[in-house]
């Protein structure tokens, strides 16, 4: 049985302040419309993918924070979305901002959701590295403030048996962290579904050569397919938003670590590659067959501290 | 004050399997008089610097592996290597294979010591990743034994105080595995040294483009520096030992992740770089600040589980 994903890589150049769902939603299904034209089965969104990168402001009314948060998922916006891929038979990965509701209690998560081709919600995922700071941070040439608008993701790194294989998600800074994918990998994820928002200068350090953003971004992403033989399909949202810059290079990446699709833009834009699933078992049963390589008796710190302990030093950090 | 290391990357070239002690130390000598000459502080030697790379072959006779071993370190044959470093002032990473005796006991290792300015041992280290097989296996197109001939490092991932900073060390195979550095970085790491010898075919799958080999390598390093904020100087045995090649690639890497110096050859070869150990500050205090960004609730599977539970099955492999 084959099991080849055709795979769409769906970049979204900027979101203005004043761009409504609409806007965002409209140019989503035209990039399906495209995907389904080239035969794809999953077509993967960017973070945040129905406004504009809100965290790069201090917001101070509420209720303008609020405006940028789905109570529900689908609702009215987005759902003619969800219609246009349930009818082409598409799967597809959409970043948002979510309110969840329970009672009185609401909390706001950085989320995505793995939607099946039948329009029904396979897995949903809760953004765990939050990145930049909770308060207005003068130091900086830009605001990121993530940890201020979001709470931590509190549903782990879940793998879902979906498309004949097993799927998982994360978001942005997430495919920093090596944790994130091996955290998959142990439960021997095939494809990793990821959506950013990256600026593409440093905002603490603007006299980085900005190729360096790029370069980590990609690092990042070979490093965690290959050490976990596994596909990653990386999409941005690009290009400047409200005077902002936003990195692209959305890419597809093999189990080999290997580039094998790319944007080319900072636009709307489709990036398509067959992923063959099987492709993953080379590397996950000889150099990172986990069982017989694996020495979980020296890892101890990387669950039981957070930050460097230093061999100076007797307290944790 | 300063905490600027010239490093030296000391590769070798091939070594016969006819090639004594004394032909390893003799090159190893002339590498770190070139290194003296060019002010280096640290000179960084491949894995297993004394001998040709023996676990490409089934050895059946105990005495024969055995003349692959050092019972003691320093001994005899290396002492000119201790001896010449410290009138010098320079310390140096030196991997070999370690026979430890403990009464009638002897255990095997692939071991690394790193040697201060002054002669003495700072630190030891033991191979905790150890790739390849434990029997023949007549599929492969060479073999590669290295879990016939040790036993897995059983000394952890220190990190020792030095050179004005926080030094560890790694061998080989253990670059490719992200929880090496980041049991390291978890204590502060700057500098991770780390001896090479990987064949520059897959000998499990001949048919694979061989410049993987070099890419694979580039990636697990690069991201291991990056990901936690240290300087990572890896050095190959490189060449054609006894009919089989070994890849080159010794190099340099910046807490950037960027290759700042790299070997040109396959022979005896010095690549030296001045690497401020400050360097590591930007990336400890900002992206990689693991204190605020960690979120170990979500890594349990990383020390809790050896092998790959996928969500469809309950039992641990």
């Amino acid at each position: 049985m084959s099991r080849v994903i055709r795979v769409g890589a769906a970049q979204l150049g900027p979101l203005q302040k004043s761009d409504n769902r609409k806007v965002a939603v409209d140019r989503m299904v035209a990039l399906l419309e495209q995907a389904g034209r080239e035969g794809c089965n999953l077509v993967v969104y960017p973070e945040l993918a129905l406004t504009t990168f809100f965290p790069r402001w201090d917001i101070e009314d509420p209720a303008e924070v609020e405006s940028y948060f789905e109570p529900d998922m689908p609702n009215a916006a987005v759902q003619p979305l969800f219609d246009r891929a349930r009818e082409l038979g598409i799967a597809f990965y959409l970043g948002y901002a979510e309110l969840a509701k329970n009672g009185a209690d609401t909390r706001h998560f950085n989320t995505s959701v793995l939607v099946g081709p039948d329009g029904r919600i396979i897995g949903k995922y809760r953004k765990v590295h939050l990145p930049g700071h909770a308060t207005f941070d003068p130091q900086r040439t830009f605001q990121h403030l993530e940890k201020k608008y979001f709470e931590p993701g509190d549903l782990g790194f879940p793998v879902w048996p979906a498309m004949d294989g097993l799927l998982g998600m994360c978001i942005c800074n997430d495919r920093r962290w090596p944790e994130t994918y091996r955290v998959m990998g142990l439960q021997g994820v095939e494809m990793v579904l990821l959506g950013f928002n990256t600026p593409a200068t440093n905002s603490q350090r603007p006299e980085e050569q900005d190729e360096l953003r790029g370069f980590h971004h990609e690092l990042s992403v070979q490093a965690g397919a290959y050490q976990n033989g596994t596909w990653v399909v990386a999409v941005a949202k690009a290009g400047e938003e409200d005077g902002h810059k936003l990195l692209g290079d959305s890419m597809i990446v093999s189990p080999a670590g290997l580039i094998v699709a790319r944007t080319k833009t900072l636009g709307d834009e489709l990036a398509v590659a067959d992923c063959d699933l099987d492709d993953c078992v080379f590397y996950k049963e000889t150099v990172f067959d986990f069982a017989r390589h694996r020495r979980i008796e020296h890892y101890e710190r990387i669950t039981k501290q957070v930050g460097v302990v230093r061999p100076d030093s007797t307290a944790a950090v």
